[in-house]
């Protein structure tokens, strides 16, 4: 099998991605799944069970549009979830999911959002130009079928089409953009977040 | 358009603040700016958009006294924030403005001002030589309009012109000093001290 | 005295676990102890005494299946800790035991072990396929007579063959795995969960 | 002037020993001050006023037994307490004062002293072999004069000589060892157990 550039770059640019993730935490074991698309609406995604701070291009594998493997590597069980965001927006060029701390606490205290407002750094989100407003990121139940669990995120994201994130229950987040950059900065930004209102919670609730 | 040497030196000290200030966790996503004076009263400063952490020399800009650009290059919204420092303070060299989670919740968690006092770290702010002294931090509610902000600190700064630095709600701190070396000082003071005063506050208040 | 190949490179691994383990605060001073089987079954294990965050190859000694030394070198107390997991487990070629903070502190709050469930990190854990699981921690007792904590240790596992780590209280926690890279992997994924259940448990409890 | 190999041999050691204690983010700002005697019982010393984390060996400088400069440059107006410690202890080698954010905290909600027990890494002090002891360490008041705080030090010294450090309430810890590496070693182990009983505190005082 041989790649095209594109898939290179591409991978490249997830091994640093995965290396300034890990470097936060927010990997841990062999955790997290990323992807980026390639221009002919393929998708560079990393295989299962890496450690996601110490990949290799050999780690990356290359899938079509619906997500089936189109370099003989298996490719993860949660793949849907990615190819399913590509489908939907269809400027999204990466997509990211690791399993922040702050995500994981963040879904065992809040029901079924956490709501964000009154930060300047929601302007790192998208389409977002004043701290004055008011971000809701859903959380979703934890499911092993992941079919099932793609389902339900795309019921959320039909009626809820701005959305920028998401979390699953005791799992990790998903986030995405326009750019591997993007989507950084959207999960750099949203951990941030997490975090303050986890220290914040802990606060009001005493 | 080309740079003066002292334009390049400041970049490099800005470049390598950016760095320190990353590791630390103090500029989520490309949040944040920093500027130092140059000799000639004009400024090198940040253009907005870029991670902190990894800014290259093109990364930076140069304005005038006024925070107009002279190279063509778009200022950030905040540009005001760093030239009304150094009109109105002829020694300050560098102004640092990361959005540390520290300097995030205090704001959220006190009113309009912090106050710091028996820490021995404390001298490490300016004309401070005994731990036994109070310093006040204030808190200003952010706001979107930087004229009306800057005003807003300015009418304070008129009537505490000792203050070496100001936190904007939700949003971030504003330390500055003689060189770059030196805000980098202030902020690393303040943000071991707000975290000690958060984590003390957690337990004062349970 | 000649080393095998095979001490070598399992030296190597020991020696890069122990910078990775280091990385995360978890073998503060000089503590913990690390080890890996090699095909003759003998084990190379970290001597005593140096700060496992800077070990170099003659850091690591040779011992036999009963812990004896085989290269003069003084084996650390706890290495009956080690030798009890291979005997028991004959896939086992690793075992790993930092002092993280986590563990240190699950073992002060919770009683006589720490349930996880409900996380998908738990499928980094052997023979775990579903979030929706229950993972048991055993807790012991410190003791500085290590052949008795070691029976106390083989009279849990005797019972719970399954069970893939235990935390001696006040001290650290002892995990293993097929390969060096097994150990750490379910190492960074007890602790993260851990810390999970230390920052809830805080919450819970107020 | 010049100075032996011995003065460089502990300068190197010193500016090692403030890298690592920095990336712990022990020394914020310019905080804290670190020393080692020489065979001819002069010592080599921080100068004031220097990151810790960014020593180049013009940073060190040297004194004699009582502390007064042999080189010129201008000793650190905590430099007596280092001395003291060289004359009371024949054997210690190194002291290191740093400002850790533990210490701190510690000193702001324990009153005297902290009792630490029941902690396997209590062994990383010296003259302990079991968790089941008690470890005392005394909390002074700070003062800005040197001389009466080194005189409360020595009069509590005088009557525990047992002791491995001590806490200046708001400012930091001290603590020393038989070489740069041992004070190190009971500075990584006091930190480890200061936060385990600082977020112990927390839950036991809610």
């Amino acid at each position: 099998m041989s790649y095209s550039t594109d898939f290179y770059t591409a991978a490249q640019e997830l091994i640093a991605a995965g290396q300034f993730i890990d470097r936060k935490g927010w990997v841990p074991a062999t955790s997290g799944n990323f992807s980026a698309r390639l221009p002919d609406n393929t998708c560079a995604i990393t295989v299962s069970g890496k450690h996601k701070g110490q990949l290799t291009p050999s780690d990356i594998m290359l899938i079509d549009a619906l997500g089936q493997s189109l370099d003989g590597k298996t490719p993860s069980a949660e793949t849907l979830l990615h190819t399913h965001l590509y489908q939907r927006y269809p400027t999204t060029q990466a997509v990211l999911h690791p399993h922040c701390l702050s995500a994981t606490l963040i879904s065992k205290l809040w029901s079924d959002a956490v709501v964000l407002e009154d930060y300047e750094l929601l302007k790192a989100l998208p389409g977002i130009t004043t701290h004055a407003t008011q971000v809701r990121i859903p959380i979703f139940a934890n499911d092993q079928d992941i079919a099932r669990l793609a389902q339900q995120v795309d019921r959320y994201l039909d009626q809820h089409p701005a959305t920028c994130a998401y979390i699953i229950a005791g799992h990790g987040i998903y986030t995405w953009g326009n750019s591997v950059a993007a989507a950084l900065r959207h999960l750099e930004a949203l951990d941030f977040l997490f975090e303050c209102e986890l220290r914040l919670h802990r606060v009001k609730n005493q």
